[in-house]
């Protein structure tokens, strides 16, 4: 059965799905996958504040002893801001372009996933599609609970493609076969109040901070590994809140976010930064958002740089930057590759898709599921 | 005429006077002082947000040619606060102690000048009080009016004695010949914001602020000199007000307050800490509270200490800490030294003074007087 790509990320453009999406976005995507022989599981997990959140696993089996290979992505979408030229949640058709909230990121890929399957006989192998609600929120019960049911249900792939749109100036010039390391890192120092008229009274925590920082800010981590750039260590805030010009406070706290590679775990530097501010007389508070992973060029990559090169002509680099991604998750289950549409307008105003690549990357993603089930994982 | 300065004193704390004091107080204090002669004069200063203030200058003039001696105060007190054992604006006697909000700060010291000038005959020489409603609060329409006032109609006197509570543990232990200069300077550093994931395509303003803030804060400005403690630079705020961890701020600002000896002038620091916010990329704001000063050992404190001496025992150590007072505008006119009461209870809940130290002090603020009056000044 052939579909057209641009029909499907209309109606799903058409669900106002801001993060969490729940409901009619959901029904309008079981009502697509439904007909071309998918059995839709859909379920709700999590509590308040994170959750409740809605999620769908979709899977067409294929013969016994059949290979398994995933798509994944997410139905919902950041809020759409001010100052569109149409309706967000109106999906409009203008000269070459298709705009509407979710368009590349990433209504688009889902409805080219849905295309791409309808073209692949059920013979071919066993196709699911793993698609939560909140990817763009606290993303705590999205994909989590859906390796969970797929674990449950016995159905974890053997490989799989997360449709985030990696592209930058053309469709298929880059995907991601990882993504770096995360960890927000909470600094305070503690000293007691006092008047600037007499500093010896008074203990005054900013000089310790400031001096803490200073080391932190001249750590270089690494020079970059294989296949990452170097990580990267930013201040992102610094906060007294003393409105007094006349008083020494009592508290200076600063953050910190460090983007990792493979060279490090967010356990180990946490450590590393706990033990610079404990020598300055502070404390290290962390939060790691997701370790680094990489899935290594090989089999895997090459038959997706080979479906996007068949199609465009392109030799898409193989890149590890960027912000994180569900595919944090899915690599603790199979080799994972991120791949989709340019990600020029993503979470901006007219947001806004080339009809034409949204035809062309249902083709990738066909010939890259097609090879998936024909091969051997890397 | 002996005056009673407890019954003075309960008489000026029983007319609530928040800074900025108004009416009802100062019309208390021209009742005392128009039956010992004075010629009062009551103006208001100023306009919003810092004014209007009332003032009172009152003179009583010794025979012509004489020296002018001068005391000099407010009768502006800070807010009460809440806790007291006793209404703040009802002075009581408990035991040894009279207690009510500016007791010791300074309704307690204007009790005694008057107190002290009833007792010296108008033929020694030119007394006059310089009293201001606003010490405590902006200091802009007080003292510098007054100063004002006293140049338009020819009436600034030789020597001028602040009543502010100088002592520390005893009374007569402490008063000040001068007061270190104070400038505030606001920092910032601009950058241009972006996502911590992409580095390089923001500017980060925080490290280039650490490394600005770690220079000023190992400057050694001085090590005090023959009349002064060392300057000192406090760094007093942070503020970047960044609350996404993902985001690498625009701006990242700091405040630091300077106190200053007589080996710098306000607008030397400013240059200096200007230079430095410049060489890190940034920028430098800032205000001059005061200048330093002091007035130099000599006639003048001699005889003020001789004073405190005959009537307590204690030779005052003649010190230039804390923080600043109306003596930096004063100082412009004359020599000026501050001598009053204990301090230890000032701007705190449950305010008090012993009344045998209003006694005192109306004792030797008379002996101050009366040998200022007789000599020339230092
Ligand atoms: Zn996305
Ligand atoms: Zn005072």
């Amino acid at each position: 059965m052939t579909l057209d790509p641009v029909v499907l990320a209309e109606r799903l453009i058409d669900c106002e799905s801001v993060t969490p999406a729940t409901g009619e976005v959901f029904a309008c995507l079981e009502a697509m996958l439904v007909p071309l022989g998918f059995a839709v599981h859909r379920f709700v997990a999590g509590e308040p504040p994170e959750g409740p959140v809605e999620n769908l696993f979709a899977v067409r089996k294929g013969p016994a002893g059949s290979r398994h290979f995933a798509f994944a992505g997410h139905l919902d979408v950041v809020p759409p801001g001010e100052g569109w030229s149409s309706g967000p949640f109106k999906a409009e058709r203008r000269g070459e372009l298709l705009y509407g909230r979710g368009a590349v990121d990433m209504k688009g890929s889902i409805a080219s996933f849905v295309a791409a399957v309808a073209d692949i006989p059920a013979v071919a192998g066993t196709l699911s599609l793993i698609i939560t609600g909140d990817e763009e929120g606290p993303a705590k019960y999205g994909t989590v609970p859906l390796i969970a049911h797929m674990r449950e249900v016995g159905e974890l792939p053997d490989l799989c493609l997360v449709g985030e749109p990696t592209s930058v100036h053309r469709l298929g010039d880059m995907a991601k076969i990882g993504r770096r390391g995360s960890v927000n890192i909470w600094l305070s120092v503690k000293g007691s109040q006092g008047h600037v008229a007499y500093p010896h009274l008074a203990d005054n925590p900013i000089p310790r901070l400031i001096a803490m920082l200073a080391e932190l800010d001249a750590l270089v981590l690494d020079e970059g590994s294989d296949w990452f750039q170097a990580s990267n260590l930013e201040i992102t805030d610094l906060e007294v809140g003393n409105r007094a010009t006349n008083v020494i406070p009592a508290e200076a706290k600063a953050r910190l976010s460090i983007r990792f590679n493979d060279l490090h775990t967010g356990q180990g530097l946490v450590e590393r930064v706990t033990e610079i501010a404990e020598r300055h007389g502070g404390t290290a508070q962390a939060v790691i958002s997701g370790e680094s992973f990489v899935t290594l060029p090989g089999a895997f990559s090459d038959l997706v740089s080979a479906a996007v090169e068949a199609e465009t002509g392109l030799k898409p680099e193989l890149s590890t930057t960027g912000g994180t991604s569900d595919a944090r998750f899915l690599r603790a289950v199979c080799p994972v590759i991120e791949f989709g549409l340019c990600n020029a307008t993503m979470h901006k105003t007219d947001e806004a898709v080339a009809m034409d690549d949204l035809v062309v990357l249902a083709r990738i993603y066909r010939r890259i599921a097609r090879a998936a089930l024909a091969v051997s994982a890397s």
